[in-house]
């Protein structure tokens, strides 16, 4: 069964638990998502509206932007999981030969790669609609802009907590070629999300404490 | 129906809609709810084992304070939407007449009150928690360690959602001493738990590559 059809309490209960799935993973992805929620909620307070009419094409650019991150954000949260367990069968072969234990060694790395790129993709996301979050500050319905900030906040520390289960993975891979492109990758995605993400804060601290 | 009892998903998309609720207070509580479960998972994969037996009582006493926090937020996840229902009410009372008028801003001063106070408490809760979060880096099973990391980041961004929603509503309350009282508690909080959250998360990050 899919973790995000289980109810937010089961969820919780699950990841809280000393079952392997979902881990840290899952719950960064399940956070990215909750924050490009907040953030379309603002969105969708402003679309339609006449009194907003000038900036319409704009909100549905960047609501379109957060709808798609929030659905790959929550397959994300699957993805994890099911990333996991392969690790875990990989762990699990046989190593009584040299043959065995070469096979095993090679499908662990394997799995591992397959590991870290989910969180990785979990980074991805969440840069990908944070990036938007200054112009939707400035742009959406005024009375909404406190949830802008909470996406801006929660969006970054998704992306912070993706980023650990990255370097997770990365501890125990081999190939320092892919460890150290995935570190660059991470580190730049990192950097342009949270300069717009301290903007898209210090727009919305302004607009309420105006 | 409680917010809490829908899929991960449907939450998620009632939160991203133009319905008045959940909002950004619930999604907040949710962060948080998430945060203190990851961490949770950490001392859950510690207790009752043999090789950490010497911080078993550390490990029960830290679990109970993330388990009763974590309830606790789900809990305010539902009570922000029930509070904002009050707000919009108060503001629909009639106003024909000067005494309707004065007791309808009373109505609205004093749900706008009771709808600071949940994010208040979401704050609150973050960080009773995150304030054991470097204690848990210490001693949990290492091998969990960068969940504690997820809690720490996911569990301040959480706290500083709180604190926006809260702002949000001290903007429209006109008592200066209320609204000074509680942004000096934020201030309080926020400082305390973010001063945690680095040191556990400076812990995790030197566990991770070492």
């Amino acid at each position: 069964m899919s973790l995000v059809s289980e109810t937010v309490r089961e969820y919780m209960q699950r990841l809280a638990s000393n079952e392997p799935t979902p881990g840290g993973g899952s719950a960064a992805a399940v956070a990215g998502a909750l924050a490009a929620a907040s953030a379309a909620m603002a969105a969708n307070f402003t679309v339609g509206k006449k009194k907003f009419g000038d900036v319409q094409a704009d909100i549905e650019r960047i609501l379109k932007v957060l709808n798609t991150q929030q659905q790959k954000l929550l397959e994300l949260a699957d993805a994890d999981a099911e990333a996991y367990s392969q690790v875990g069968a990989a762990y699990g072969m046989p190593r009584d030969t040299d043959e065995q234990k070469q096979a095993r060694q090679q499908a662990i790395q394997e799995a591992l790669m397959a590991a870290a790129e989910v969180p990785m993709a979990v980074a991805e996301a969440c840069a990908a609609f944070i990036g938007l979050l200054p112009e939707l500050a400035d742009k959406c319905n005024p009375n909404l802009i406190s949830d802008v900030g909470v996406g801006a906040q929660l969006g970054s520390a998704a992306l912070a907590a993706a980023q650990l289960n990255v370097e997770v993975n990365l501890a125990l891979i081999k190939d320092e070629d892919y460890n150290s492109q995935k570190r660059r990758r991470l580190s730049q995605l990192a950097t342009e999300a949270s300069e717009a993400a301290e903007q898209a804060i210090e727009k919305v601290k302004e607009a309420i404490l105006a």
